[in-house]
């Protein structure tokens, strides 16, 4: 069994990875810190494990010094690049959730983060955690990892992750027109943000509304342009809805002069292709749209995809849960990777039907 | 006192037309319709009338027969078509929430709805009722309806509404890249999607799932683009998200080389003086983002808008209440302009606060 | 016009009395105060308000000092203990929304409270403030203000309200069985826990849940028993839901032997005849259920009894808006009674129908 | 691998029994009707499918002739008195979810269903399931099957199982009082209105709604009695709440005179120790309270106690999945247990977190 530690298990993301360790086939969950929260009983902060553990908070410099395989960070950024070094001096495989190595580029963190970047080498040496986008990159951390050297992980967000899957097969084809940019509005459910109680967060705030939020100014904007490798081309436009779990990213994409995408049927066919063998992926069949609550709880992104003749124009849509293949889940994928275990282990159940 | 009736008041629409009419200064709601349920008291089915009102719904025919001076039509697409001539008939005027008669151009409306236009002469004697946009339309349909003519508005719908209010200060200022489409992504409550049950508006599959639907094929399409007459230009989203009443519009506007508008100042001054003097319209300070449920329940819009000087693009946002500045407040107020009341007969209520 | 002012604005209740006296036809709501957040534009607080007022919340001070006609207070409990004496003197009707001078008997409230109650002067000659139940006591506070002496109404509170609406019939029939409990079992919507943003109040902790809490010791058990007049006989359980506004109650009432209530109808018949005449009362049509969502934003109340043969018991069941009926709105009722107005002044509108 | 089949697969509780079935570790998912759906993929019908399973739903009589070891019936009372027959004369182990064999008294089912039970013998050898609180009803299930006879489980009702949950510790204690009733009040997720769409199920009804319904005549009402042993002495009230999934029952139980329980710890200390060894019910530590979320999607039962001492009354709580512990999950724990697997197998996982 592989020694799994999480720095940052109080948090959304990090007490869903908490959940899903703690069912992983192949992996035991030994730590999981909470500094503010150490030797709080996990079921005390979160009742829905009451009779499942007894495990309780502990620090993250208990987690730092246990000699772990594997240690998920799923902390705010600036806290990873404190952290993340001492992770790997432990000897573990760290798998991070935050931002802080994300962008190959420290000039545009620091544009967008506003502090420098104090890591370049460990950068470096980063893969980027997307695998069905960039299977190269982890599986350079499964080589590294393999040869005893230094492996990190940079998980994708949960916003380029949905709209990079929506995105990218028209992307990567080269079908976005020059001189537009590329549109990508997405909705988010509330545990996006955080677990910070605010007036924001506040259930009477949040139920019953909708609101565009970051409108120009998200940081997760560079993360996606990077991806897609589409620099000064994207608006992108976050919205908070009513909802738990969920993320849903609809792009737009305007076709080039000459594209060989003429019609929906094409454009369907592109992406069942592109897809193709990706696990987690489902291309909808034609005239379906991705529904959140069908990957709520999972690792899954359904994406669906139509042709704007009167535009010409692609209009593609993927759904997330943003603490699943938004978060918690990637880093899992991730991890099982870079320990050559099953891409799945678990990760394969499905949505609650209703 | 303006005697009203309303047909098909048993739908959504229809009934906040009802609860808006029941509180109207100049107004008294005299009779309302439904055809299926003429003859069950109004508190029957809607139970927030009991102990207000102990009127009936009646049949159509009764409301067209009995003389009024305003009918408002709640029915859907293609019944319009055929009873707002009687209505006119009748001698009232006639407030059509239906699209029959919102498309200047039959063909087009045969090309999205699938059925001829039988009416054309009063197609072209129909006002377009979106008053912030439109001042000489529901003008002239105050001055026929002094002038004792067949007089008939057609209310806008509630996407192009909100989609219009948000992009129309940058589009009439010519800003809209050539070359480019522009995109709308829209959110709108469960109410938007009527009030017959089904699969699809069961608690169960809307609660906690966001989606998109009617993609590139939305009927709401033509009518936006009428609106701001960009024929062609517009990819317009959908969205579906588990809340009952509010709609939010986001539209991006890539804007022409040489616009005038390169800072958010600048487009935030824009769409302030574009809207000034309209009542029911909010320009938020900089940095404020609309919030549906700060309309819910009122004719009110909120609009908000940002500028994107990586793409040299336009980010505007506006929030209504489907059901109210999207549907039933507008058509309040149209007749309020065009019977001579003040603007906000009946309107002047903020939303709740929380 | 009658010159009002709010303490304690910026809070849930607070800021629904704001949007009350903004629309009401015969008071002006002159000062509304949040110490916290002097000087910030109530539409920042709560953007509802954007384009509808351009008020700043004051300190409770200048309401204090203002000479108003009537002020109403909406702050914690202990801190109306302090204020109100002050809003006395300055010539002031008081309307009390806290729990300072609800209950009678000041060895209680220390008792529930943990608080010594200091003044017991003006505790004397409180109005409590539920209107239906107590009629001679709102007109008693009415005839103080009539002589100019020293008016203080301290409304009932959310719980109390609906719970003792739905029992106030049968009880007051006697016919509550000796030796066996009276059991109350409500459900709150969130406002009902304030404004605060807490771990509690989030909106991922509230949303998909249901739970009970304060069991056997909430603070309106002993308010509850003072207004039935049942010592020691309650068994109260507020539960928590996922909804902004509504509260509902249920309420189960074992017959005592020989009662003369043997069916369904003599009960409702009991009920109707109680409340007839009231206006913000509406005990439904045999066979029909109170919904909170029938009562939102207004300050009525739905009621409906059943009898059950089995048990010989009765189960009453009452829907508020716990903002409305169950706090603001009851609080503009009763001032409005104190000034002679009618009862329904700026109260009169029904809900929303969907 | 034991051979399953589910009758009435395309309802919320068969939909679920799926779901479970199909990450079964010992059980395989061969058939999955709905008559009125057969032939459509299941991921049709619940997209939360797409990409898990081709599996197209079936015709009853498929699964009847089919020969498998366990056939679960999910169809309506009434219907299951037909089908269970013939499930059990294939030589499957029918497990019953429906009411139609609950009820040991023949006589009571008619009053309650209004039909005739025409299958008397097979109800003479069921076994009532509700394995906490029936341990040698489900160990005769278990022996019969051993014994290839007939072998027939009729689950618990989702009401029943919460309700009986938090009532029988103190029930079989015999501390209900002699002349008082058992009142429960409980509070359901709308998917315990079932898959039908309509007026009550229409989103923008329940949504930002609390009512109660059933009042005095819900079917569960002798069920609860059944188990508990209480004829004639049970006041239920059920209510909906807008949520998907989960069930909240509170039981107030009169305590008899000299009841040795005269503190919530006394109270805490007999629950502990009645639900000792329980998988599948956790009594929680003193203070807190049980949350549906925190159950969600899982065969787990919370439960929480409270004395209160100013009644001599003891407040019992339980939180469950209505689609969980209260249909599919129970279910599912019912067959492990009857084909001597591990309780928990297929459902151990806990609650998502968030």
């Amino acid at each position: 069994m592989i020694r799994a530690g999480i720095i940052g298990a109080a948090g959304f993301a990090g007490i869903q990875l908490a959940h899903l360790l703690m069912d992983h086939p192949d992996m035991t969950l030994e730590l999981a810190s909470s500094d503010s929260q150490a030797g709080t009983p996990i079921s005390e902060a979160y009742p829905a494990f009451a009779g499942i553990t007894d495990m309780r908070f502990c620090t993250s410099a208990e987690v730092e010094q246990a000699a772990l395989d594997v240690v998920f960070l799923a902390v705010p950024h600036t806290a990873s690049l404190e952290q993340t070094p001492r992770v790997i001096e432990s000897g573990a495989v760290a798998i991070d959730l935050s931002a802080d190595f994300r962008l190959k580029d420290a000039a545009t963190y620091e544009e967008w983060y506003g502090v420098a970047h104090t890591e370049l080498e460990l950068l470096d040496v980063t893969a980027f955690g997307l695998p069905e986008l960039f299977p190269q990159e982890i599986q350079r951390a499964y080589e590294r990892h393999e040869e005893h050297l230094p492996t990190l992980v940079a998980c994708a967000g949960c916003y380029p992750t949905a709209t990079s899957l929506a995105a990218a097969p028209a992307i990567r084809a080269g079908l976005l027109r020059e001189g537009s940019p590329l549109v990508a509005d997405a909705i988010s459910g509330v545990t996006g943000a955080g677990k910070k109680p605010s007036a924001r967060t506040h259930f009477c705030m949040v139920n019953g509304n909708l609101e565009a939020y970051g409108v120009t100014t998200h940081r997760h904007t560079p993360e996606i342009e990077q991806i897609l490798d589409v620099p000064g081309r994207l608006v992108f436009t976050p919205h908070l809805a009513p909802l738990n779990r969920g993320l849903l990213s609809t792009v737009t994409v305007p076709l080039t002069e000459g594209a060989n995408v003429t019609c929906t049927e094409d454009a369907h066919e592109l992406y069942v292709e592109f897809y193709e063998g990706c696990t987690f992926v489902e291309v909808l069949p034609l005239g379906a749209q991705p529904r959140t609550a069908s990957v709520a709880g999972t690792n899954r992104a359904q994406v669906g995809v139509a042709y704007d003749a009167r535009t010409s124009s692609l209009v593609a849509t993927c759904a997330i849960d943003n603490l699943g293949k938004g978060a918690a889940g990637q880093a899992v994928q991730c991890a099982n990777i870079v320990f050559g275990l099953a891409e799945d282990a678990g990760l394969s159940a499905g949505a609650l039907p209703v």
